[in-house]
């Protein structure tokens, strides 16, 4: 794709270029199938991907016809679910098939396990007997468990073997039966005659070993072993936390079934740190490319919940109407507190989510990390105090209402803080995703706490 | 560290729990430094890493006690900046020197990159000068670059070498010299004269080819060279679309001079993935390990920035005190579409600030994005405005104040629609993290034109 040394200037850059993906557009557009062809050929299978999911759908549709003769496979495993149903009903049935025959078992597994229930069923028809058992084998386990990421060919070598004996069968496997070994693998694992894996040796302590010696002297034997059915997240976390780049798996048994590489748990990491920056925002799984009503659908839930927490807040504004009636300043500055302890309990809330989810944050240091909050949000709170009060006072000319503000502050800020804190850890506890449910229970807490501090402590000092 | 089989339970969890980290508390606070010792020996060092983070400091430094005499140097590079510190200058220049020369190249460049600049200096000059200079060298490349994070240490092999020839040099290497080998490799990078790479063998194809083979014609020659200066956002891009494990770097002469692996990319995702979390959470760095007063000043600025925005939404209330005054009911109500308008726009820009990052938003289809999400602004727009306009009108008795906040709605979220996507965008041309900016400038808009559609509409049509 690039010429050495093309690369290695200071500003070099990988991936599209706008306009690259002009020049595209502009061809599909006039029609030039071959000047299209030229310019997509050279590209990684991840580039065109990405050069799909920029396209709007008719451009798609052109892009997938040039294509169509010989379809890169791995394409189809680079796309985002929205994008990637489109391009497969595009290009039907027997070409799906052909291309995801093609795939490894795990990505093969990955792209039919997002089509829909009718679309798989017709696929997996479509493939031959043989390919076609490993992905129904791997659709059989849970969505986002080791069974779903792992890839059926591995290596490996039982204990009595020499790293001669080790080297002299990968070599006679190139030859006779392509097929039966991963295209790149980097551990060998060791088995014994159950198939259980008893060490692992990677290809560098492999090569450089004599060849006589026996492959159980130079094993690694604290395995990492994960079980079919283990969640993805633990996977992605086993992975970063060892350094891994592969990593045995074995069913209930304890016997070797696959082995999940680093490249697959890089897009798990990928796709956890996608769906926790969503669950933050508020949305429920990235809608970049869904259609304008798919998209207004998801969010509404959402901002229907948010709709009943500014009810309850305004409920407590309501209490208070006698009060704003009296003086309509409060009505001006009310906001503001609410506005701050919101802000300063999305700080807090961030840090434990996140500490949360690197699991950083435990029972262990809960207390501690609390306590600390209530700390921040206190001084905090203390500081803003005082600027907010001067500034009711000299606006309103009233030091009473910047008293009443400065109170409200501090009280709405530390209740910020412990609500930051607490309510991930609750949830965490309960077991919801605490990036889920977080926002909306702080900022209902921190409207509720912010208005009625201030109104109620309005209505009680200064009238 | 576990058995076989001991972990292929379906309950299997890696990483510590709190049971034991409770153990190992009361072992501490029991100063039984024999049974400590006993509970952390068989422990990973990146586990002993997050066991010192979830101790609190007089913990810390009781575990480094024990593990002093033989402190495991890998558990310095998993540690968090903060706790890094801490740990570096409870240890003491002489072990902490000691530790950092056991690291290969790349760990000890980002452990020693941490510490205070007079600490540095002294920990340098304990070091030994061979040792020293590759870490010095590590160091004069920008933060962040490719030159902090490659490691020195790797297999290089000329173009006229056979399969045979490079194994033989790499058992060779294995007797003679372990120190030039790194300790585990996955491409072998093949060079010209002048060193510069010309193409590169996967260990597991060199396993598979025979010993006449020459390098040269098994090597692949599209190679993804990283320019010493490059960015590690951008090294972290390319491995993620490419599935890469390893990567030769290459100096402004384009000669090969290190080389990154993916569990260093893994280490820069993460890094990258938290610093979105918390910009947009408007917190500048994880400060959960920090201390009370470095945490508050930390917040403060973000949080003097929303008071700053908050001031202007309480002036847009101001200018309406005199219609307030005359219907108290809509200082009861105007919290609720500015709140609106604040989620909705939260969404819509979570998805743009995310799409900016993965790079799936450009100039290239920025328009067709902004369209969309114009159009899911006004269909929810619409939906909420039905239904809070029927709330207001049942509540305070007055269709004219539900069709007020209707009209206001629907106003406020296409508005937040526009911003959430065109903020990011701006944010992102003229060179500022969208993560960073976008959260508060679209809440002064949702706020600003939340409140003055709502006020100014009710001025307007009610009386």
């Amino acid at each position: 794709m690039s010429e050495p040394g093309q690369m290695a200037s200071e500003d070099a850059a990988f991936g599209l270029d706008h306009a690259f993906v002009q020049t595209v557009v502009d061809a599909l557009a006039a029609g030039d199938v071959a000047w299209v062809a030229a310019l997509v050929d050279p590209l990684h299978p991840a580039d065109i991907a990405d050069l799909l999911q920029s396209l709007p759908t008719d451009g798609r549709y052109a892009l997938v016809d040039v294509l169509r003769a010989d379809f890169p496979s791995e394409v189809l495993s680079e796309l985002d679910e929205t994008v990637l149903d489109e391009v497969a009903d595009y290009l039907g049935v027997d070409k799906l098939a052909e291309a995801v025959s093609e795939l490894d078992s795990d990505d093969a597994v990955e792209v039919v396990q997002e089509l829909e229930a009718d679309e798989q069923r017709e696929v997996l028809n479509a493939i031959p007997p043989g390919e076609r058992t490993f992905i129904e084998e791997g659709l059989t386990f849970p969505e986002d468990s080791a069974g779903r990421l792992m890839q059926r060919e591995l290596v490996s070598a039982p204990e009595f073997w020499t790293v001669g004996e080790t080297i002299d069968f990968l070599r006679r496997g190139a030859d006779e039966d392509e097929g039966s070994l991963p295209a790149v693998f980097y551990d060998i694992f060791i088995v014994d005659p159950a198939h259980h894996p008893v060490g692992a040796v990677s290809l560098s302590r492999l090569l450089r070993s004599k060849r006589p010696v026996r492959v159980a002297d130079i094993m690694a034997t604290e395995l990492n072993l994960i079980p079919v059915t283990m969640d993805q997240e633990e996977i992605a976390f086993l992975f970063r936390q060892r350094d891994l780049v592969s990593s045995p798996v074995v069913d209930a048994d304890g016997r070797l079934v696959g082995a999940i590489t680093v490249d697959d748990v890089v897009d798990v990491i990928d796709a956890e740190h996608e769906e926790d920056i969503m669950r933050l925002g508020g949305v429920q799984e990235d809608d970049l490319y869904s259609a304008v009503a798919e998209t207004t659908r998801l969010r509404f839930v959402w901002l229907l919940l948010n709709l009943a927490t500014a009810l309850v807040a305004s409920m407590v504004i309501g209490l208070f109407e006698a009060t704003i009636e009296q003086m309509v300043a409060l009505a001006v500055l009310m906001p503001i507190v609410a506005s701050m302890g919101g802000n300063a309990g999305t700080q807090t809330m961030t840090v434990a989510v996140r500490a949360l989810s690197t699991r950083e944050l435990s029972p262990a240091n809960a207390l501690r990390v609390i306590g600390k909050e209530l700390l921040v949000g206190g001084f905090n709170g203390v500081l803003f105090a005082v600027i907010t009060g001067l500034v009711a006072w000299v606006w309103f000319g009233s030091p009473a209402i910047g008293i009443v503000i400065a109170l409200a502050m501090v009280i709405n800020m530390m209740v910020a803080g412990l609500a930051g804190t607490t309510i991930p850890l609750v949830l965490e506890r309960v077991g919801v995703d605490p990036a889920v449910g977080s926002a909306v229970f702080l900022t209902t807490v921190t409207d509720v706490v912010g208005f009625f501090a201030f109104l109620g402590l309005a209505a009680w000092l200064l009238f």
